[in-house]
């Protein structure tokens, strides 16, 4: 089983690395760009038996901080 | 319009984030995990006449080194 969990800095939360991003693309010409949020992606290889409750355990547990970011879990 | 974009380490490329999660998650006793890789995710909010050529054109120039990294682009 696969599951992919996103993190990311909760609305509010100044995003450092999303506003690198963000004055480098503007720096290189790219003058449509309005806005960017930088997160993780972390892609997780499970064994059959594996819930989703498990990988919010985990979220909750390890892999997002939950007071200034969220998280979203997809199952594929 | 917004638009999401994955950068992933390229498969056999060596993820040492990754593998740091995979053994924090084991020695916090979530044994069900096999294997995990972790990424990048970047949001972009672009005005309404970008394309997705244009956020090609970003991750080849900035958001991804495409030497080891793949990227995947979801317009939304």
């Amino acid at each position: 089983m696969k599951a992919r969990v996103h993190v990311m800095l909760k609305n509010g939360v100044l995003d450092p690395q999303g506003e690198a991003v963000r004055h480098a693309l503007g720096a290189m010409g790219f003058d449509k760009v309005e806005g960017v949020r930088q997160g993780k992606v972390i892609d997780l290889e499970l064994s059959d038996d594996a819930t989703e409750a498990d990988v919010r355990d985990m979220c909750e547990k390890l892999l997002a901080n939950t007071v200034i970011e969220s998280y979203e879990i997809e199952l594929a």
